[in-house]
């Protein structure tokens, strides 16, 4: 047994509980180890000296390095306390907080078993129901749709199809997009997530001066309390951007303290080092390299309050489903925690989603938020497609790997994507290949969480980096009869209606080398065959319920198919 | 290079901030690996692909499998970002969140590099300054001393030397502590951990009534408030008992419960399984085996109030220094969160001692916390000195383990021990060999963290498992004469009086049988040897400040040395 490569760790993902009496336990081994059994023993932290049940664990996944037991337990009693016994070439081990031993004492158990000794309904992550047949669509208000022709229009300087610069405004505003509410529900989605519209000079609005402001270029408060009563009519969900790490250096609070230094009562809203704000120097924390956005201080408890209070404003008054969290990860943890506390009391289910690049599982445990956008995510679908830096077998290893950062709980919940208004467009990164584009929604509505499409994926439009990923979108530019947008809206559709994909479990693997996900619940199965080879396959799919690029027993290169059922 | 063995998480005791510009990064690797070099290749998080800085590693300590590296980066820009590189037989490895790779690609880092994106103030865990100098006395107050012989005393049933049972009353009272805090002072200690002192009916008060009152058998408020106030005077700090997970049944709210069922108000404060009350089948939630200690619900934010008012006031009305969290485990985590906003608004460095056997550290990153009974560290030495099961070198790899389970300011402030009211007592653990007691406290005191010591190792007093380990104090049985109770006073004026000693480094290690533990400062330096190989030893000491059993160039079995400097 490879003993360096054991790893469980408890209230972790590793250990989570599901309900008030059901956890669910993984245990990491190497590779190379093939027991023959692995199981948990366990029993009630009172009289496990001398009572001990076993359950055997099933294999979940492998990776590169690892191999993947999991379980979940029905418990009686919920002070829970456990080992694990391996087995393998007629050798025991077992494997507790001492690590692994040959012997193991149950009597002096309460040394170093591992344990979660209650389950406390209220550190249990729930997940949000309302999220299990959603398809999400973000919108970059300014470069969606213009509905407001009243408003002042002089500072609209980008025509359609043109392409934006930094300083480009198009005129996309909150009446636009309630004039495509039809289109959008015709379309398929039932999410919305709106990049910021609150108070700021910029055409992204991520400079906010005044968080109790829909800005004039975007519409009203009237506006947006019309979009999401009609949206929730069509039975769209509506998610706002809270842009709460920094602010617009044009904020009333910053603008007192550049008048008054020290002597400001927002002088500890934000972090200066000195006395006074030196705005040639830059001398407090800003967010990345823009001295006009200077970071919001989430140590100080008024600036933690103002903030809460402006997230509980929206949900409260304009009944909005959700909050996407900007820069989330640059907040502190107690910010975090006090936020969701807060939200939850006003709105149970309302859902909150934040921007952080990296494994967030710090902030991923229950206590702050629900799950994240998931760019690592992006990345597999990436090198898979558009780098080709990674094979179908890899890139089942590293979406196993993703899967086994978090809870399944947070999986379910994960915002995954391909491209947002921070990427570059998957389209132009796999070089205008409206098959890779197509590939990747393949996997997109098949992985286990919440597919996110960008405006636009339906022309598809292109667009390298900011700002040129934020092009205006043309509906007339849409090919209702093209293969890609049907394939597009037969996805959608078939995310929302079948069960297996709404929370249902995920195996990932290799066949034949096509990339292989299947998903399934109690009573379906789904599995999704993707080709990707560089060469076509010689395959006979039964119960085809989707395909692309599969004819004549062929799937070529670049091609998909998903089955009912699967190769089982 | 063994890739299964290699681990790191950001924002975790292996990545954690000590101040606002200084962060603790570490990493383990396989102990066969013989890397020549191991770096961090850190920078800020919106340059980080165009601008790094590379900084050594330096070696800590290994285990049985693992070597474990770490340092401590001092920060420019907080918005910190990293990976690992490891250099091995002219070959290269980065470290990243996508795991070991041969080479790095920092232009697209923002996907995959580790981070510890700000340094939010408010999530940094804080040494308390006080200490750094302690050692800490355990008082099991029914059992201590007798000072108040006005009290009704119809109750008191045990004299002393006699053996305890469950049902025992010494008599011992919170006047009793008062006429002995010069005694104690003369011993040397300046911590005291009295277990409970409200309102109950057992000898041991875990079973509190009332969470306002001090039980009539220990006195009175006022007795308390003389006893804290005395205590500071000698620069004695004072912990008291914190026993939140369950309450008597006694209590008014279960009482209330017990009488109307779902209608009561406290319905909600206990766990129950169905709509009433049922004693005999206990339908309800308990502590243990013990069905008249209801669990109290820390999943109801009247519950979390209720005890947090009770924190808050013995803190703020009687000046108390720390509260010893019983059960600490079982409780939400939640809970424990808020709890220690409200306790360290109050007082700053109010000290938040949990008991909790097994690892701790969901606990333990500074929200909730600021560390635990160490009982992993009871069973380290009980495996070395009185089970013998495991050598010098073992007990080092184990000592290490548990160093490296939390961060190091959390290890600084752990209450480390040998026995307490819930083990048996270490010297009879050992089967009464005074020379093996003596070896647990040198360990104790030499190791990193907080010595606690059991009223009555004065004596010894003896005692095999509850409630034999609770027998009353014989003041007159100890002799001050004996080498034993010299030693154990020079090891607590050597504990309070080097520096190298509070919240110096560690290093364990083992020198021809030897366990050896060096801890040191910028200035000072001290070396403990430990022999316990069943042989003397020939060796020579040179700057020995404390030594037991050896003579002329010879450390017996069972004997040990403390040295100024080291072997080095």
């Amino acid at each position: 047994m490879l003993k360096e490569a054991i790893f469980h760790e408890p209230d972790s993902n590793y250990c989570y509980p599901i309900s008030n009496n059901e956890i669910t336990l993984r245990l990491r081994v190497s590779k190379k180890d093939n027991f023959e059994k692995v199981s948990v023993i366990y029993g009630c932290k009172y009289d496990y000296y001398i009572k001990q049940q076993a359950i055997l664990m099933n294999e979940r996944c492998v990776d590169e390095l690892y191999r993947y037991y999991e379980v979940t337990i029905k418990l009686i009693d919920v002070r829970f306390v456990y080992v694990f016994k391996l087995e393998e070439n007629n050798k025991v081990y077992y494997f507790c907080e001492d690590g692994v031993l040959d012997k193991y004492d149950f009597s002096l158990a309460y040394f170093n078993c591992f344990q979660y000794p209650f389950i406390n309904d209220i550190d249990t992550l729930k997940k949000i129901d309302w999220l299990k047949d959603r398809v999400f669509y973000q919108i970059f208000v300014d470069r969606f749709n213009q509905g407001d022709f009243n408003k002042e229009q002089a500072y609209i300087n980008l025509k359609i199809d043109e392409i934006p610069k930094p300083s480009s405004f198009y005129g996309g505003d909150l009446k636009g997009i309630i004039a495509k509410l039809d289109y959008l529900n015709e379309l398929g989605v039932n999410a919305l997530y709106l990049t910021p519209i609150f108070k700021s000079k910029s055409n992204h609005k991520y400079d906010i001066a005044d968080y109790y402001q829909v800005d004039n270029m975007f519409g009203s408060k009237e506006d947006l309390k019309e979009l999401v009563d009609k949206a929730h009519k069509l039975g769209i969900r509506v998610v706002l951007d809270a842009v709460f790490n920094h602010c617009s250096s044009d904020i009333y609070q910053f603008q007192d303290v550049i008048k008054n230094g020290k002597n400001s009562k927002y002088f500890d809203w934000f972090i200066i080092h000195g006395d006074k704000v030196d705005q040639k120097k830059v001398n407090y924390e800003i967010f990345s390299i823009c001295d006009y956005l200077p970071k919001l201080n989430s140590n100080n408890k008024e600036v933690r309050n103002f903030l809460i209070e402006i997230g509980k404003y929206y949900v409260k008054n304009f009944d909005i489903d959700g909050w996407r969290l900007d820069v989330a990860d640059e907040l502190s943890h107690v910010f975090w925690r006090e936020f969701r506390l807060a939200i939850k009391e006003v709105k149970q289910d309302c859902f909150l989603v934040a921007e952080n690049w990296h494994n967030s599982y710090p902030f991923l445990k229950g206590d702050q938020f629900d799950s994240i956008m998931n760019y690592a995510f992006t990345k597999a679908l990436l090198d898979y497609l558009a780098f080709k830096s990674k094979d179908a077998l890899e890139t089942s290893y590293k979406l196993n790997d993703l899967l086994l950062r978090n809870s399944d709980i947070v999986n379910d919940m994960m915002l995954n994507l391909i491209d947002t208004h921070d990427t570059d467009r998957f389209y132009t990164s796999c070089n205008k290949d409206i098959d890779l584009l197509t590939l990747s929604l393949a996997i997109l509505f098949m992985f286990k969480g919440i597919p996110g499409l960008y405006y636009g994926i339906e022309i598809p439009l292109e667009g390298g980096y900011d700002p040129d990923n934020r092009r205006p979108m043309n509906f007339n530019k849409i090919n209702y009869e093209s293969t890609y947008f049907k394939t597009l809206k037969e996805l959608i559709s078939l995310r929302k209606s079948n069960k297996a994909l709404a929370f249902g479990s995920i195996n990932i693997n290799v066949d034949r080398g096509m990339l292989v996900i299947e998903r399934e619940n109690q009573n379906e199965k789904l599995t999704l065959y993707v080709n990707n080879t560089g060469k076509a396959l010689n395959v006979n799919f039964e119960k085809v319920i989707l395909k692309y690029n599969y004819e004549n027993f062929t799937l070529a290169d670049k091609g998909f198919v998903i089955v009912s059922g699967g190769n089982k």
